[in-house]
């Protein structure tokens, strides 16, 4: 297999550029979605991808598509693609590593004035993040259909803001429609956000799926007392029960490697140090790649709670609030990944994505894969965020190669 | 033992009459300590023992003295008495049956025309509860010398108003010195506020002493990190950490009894769905009647947080603030009371006060004992507090026993 290369430098500059617009005091990006910031950082982004002789289109939902011709007009085009915005302290990576990759990559053909029978298409996705507007990936998940897109845009943040009116305000009101989208393949670049390829020295990460996830609410209701004169023998402490409930998430995601189980969400009532704790309100976040595996982990959770009522008198009420299925990856874009890592001799490893990703929802309607690439301890959605130059180039090298396996070199 | 008897029907009606003053939809009270409502609180009383024959004197806490002579005027009274002051949610009998159990003493005293040597008198106690001005127990704390007359009175509530002021204006910022009170012995009668009494079906509690405290502020450190991208083997969670360390409490009250062990307070950052615990802050509360056990129990939870960082990795820092040692009542009182119940046909037990009341204070400087009686369920610092006019007249007539023993009758 002929291996192409990209522009390290070049595609360092755009990414310490692009971190110019919200940058924060201690290195990260403040870049919401919708804000005045996301559209200087879209104005820019698009600005370089005309000058990459790309085309443009804006879809309702603000999603910005930059298009380079294939030969073969009819063809579906290869896209990649991540998103601009960020966490509210959030990295100069996450996302962005994605879209800049996707630009790096259009490039890269040009400076090797290469054609291809497809055309090749870099996707931003509005407001991955999900932190002004809830939920996360709605760009993507209304082209897959996850979500209708009246529903997206009139979605609000905390104060009350409209979507919609957002997307007018700062322009990004598109009028592509947000149906009918179709890839011939798609592949999304991104920092792993977890520490594996680190703790295994590999560079690249081939993505063969991402892990489904059961989120649950959690109420405990026991009676709440005076600390100083209610004997141990005659207390219903719902903090105790939480506690164990905690460390059975814990026991249960252990038991089904390499399944997660996570108790982030925790509040205590009455609150008050000497009152034995009347409620718990909390949450249950539990994922495995596998959906029988998933299953499995839901029953133990369930049987558990079942028995700590019935051991400690606590009443718990446990509401499923979300469930995801497994996602897995295309099977051709995996192996075009995978090959195109061992082409450029970089070391790699199969893995699966813990979180969630734009290309989890495209993969509802196309074939798709990812990349990884090592983050500095596995931290993302913070500040201190990190990677390199190299492992940048990394990334953004095999996603070129996959991504010409698909398009096709016009010889 | 000849015995004596009180008048249940004017006790329960003083009650009943007491707890209009602030009277709460559920059938408790809020009657915060120096409000409008106290004041009222405090009329209210002071005209019942003024009509019942007794003598006023206010300190400069505000704490207020209602005194029967006895025969001999060099002889130091024996003392009984509570507060009217309630928590924001509290009940009709917490503190006030007490107080109102010492005027129905004197009553009793004059329906039985008896004489005694030493003086009866009845106090006040002013901000008993803490609730609006913390600490808890002030008017007693100023008396024994737990805190200097200046330190309360410059207290203030949330809304900066100083406690000196609030006595001012509801008129009970007296001139009576706060300091040389002495008693030849000093009784409070209170509703148990556990539920000791009522599951062993006992009428009167014969308390020994007040349990030791020991109150921890502790803090636990982990890594925060992404709920999905950070397998099991590689958190630091400092929510699972402190899970265990809730559950290590309990089992080290458990395994001291009649210890108790409580976490009553928690905190939880970044407390995100699907972000891993970083910061865990929360209190820890110790209590045990022997200061032998409570260093053992000390002891043990100081190991057990060591064991949990070397397993976890997470940094605990357990910062103690509070000690409160064992206080034992006095044998001679102890021994009143329990032969006022013995000759007065009530079942009883002995009893350790697991909250602090104002009479542990008194013990600082004066023989003292208390008088349990069953409250419903054993809740209390709640509406529903409840208990029925029979254990009122079984407190109120053990107390006035118990008084006359020691008060001698003047033959």
């Amino acid at each position: 297999m002929q291996v192409y290369t990209i522009n390290k430098a070049r595609l360092w500059q755009s990414l310490m550029d692009m971190a110019k617009i919200g940058a924060t005091d201690k290195g990260g990006c403040c870049r919401l979605a919708l804000t005045d910031l996301d559209k200087q950082a879209r104005d820019l982004y698009i600005q370089w991808a005309k000058d990459a002789g790309c085309d443009i289109k804006i879809d309702q939902v603000g999603n910005i598509r930059a298009t380079r011709p294939g030969t073969d007009s009819t063809l579906p085009p290869v896209g990649t693609g991540s998103h601009l915005d960020t966490q509210p302290t959030g990295g100069k990576f996450d996302g962005v590593f994605g879209v800049l990759a996707g630009l790096e990559v259009i490039r890269s053909l040009n400076d090797h004035q290469i054609k291809t029978r497809h055309p090749i298409e870099i996707s931003v996705w509005t407001n991955e993040e999900g932190s002004r507007f809830a939920p996360a990936m709605m760009g993507s998940g209304v082209v897959s259909g996850r979500f209708t897109l009246d529903e997206i845009l009139n979605k609000t943040d905390v104060e009350g803001i409209r979507l919609g009116d957002e997307l007018e305000r700062i322009g990004y009101a598109g009028t592509e429609p947000v149906t009918g989208r179709a890839y011939k393949a798609f592949f999304e670049t991104h920092i792993e956000q977890g520490p594996y390829l680190e703790a295994e020295g590999k560079m690249i990460g081939v993505v063969t799926g991402g892990q489904g996830q059961r989120w649950y609410d959690v109420e405990l209701i026991g009676q709440e007392s005076h600390a100083g004169t209610t004997p141990m023998h005659l207390r219903t402490d719902a903090l105790t029960c939480a506690s164990s409930l905690i460390l059975a998430v814990q026991s249960i995601a252990k038991a089904n490697k390499p399944g997660c189980g996570t108790v982030g969400f925790m509040q205590v009532l009455p609150n008050s140090r000497n009152t034995i704790p009347g409620k718990i309100t909390m949450s249950i976040d539990l994922r495995h790649p596998e959906d029988q595996a998933l299953t499995a982990m839901d029953e133990a959770l369930k049987a558990k709670i079942e028995a700590l009522e019935a051991d400690t008198g606590v009443k718990i009420a446990l509401t499923p609030i979300w469930y995801y299925a497994p996602i897995p990856f295309d099977p051709d874009c995996i192996a075009a990944v995978r090959e195109a890592a061992e082409a450029l001799d970089y070391s790699h490893m199969d893995i699966i994505a813990g979180a969630g990703h734009d290309a989890c929802y495209v993969s509802d309607f196309a074939p798709t894969s990812m990349v990884f690439t090592p983050c500095l301890n596995g931290i993302s959605h913070n500040e201190i965020e990190s990677t390199t130059a190299e492992e940048c180039e990394a990334g953004c090298a095999v996603l070129f190669n996959a991504m010409l396996t698909l398009a096709q070199i016009e010889a």
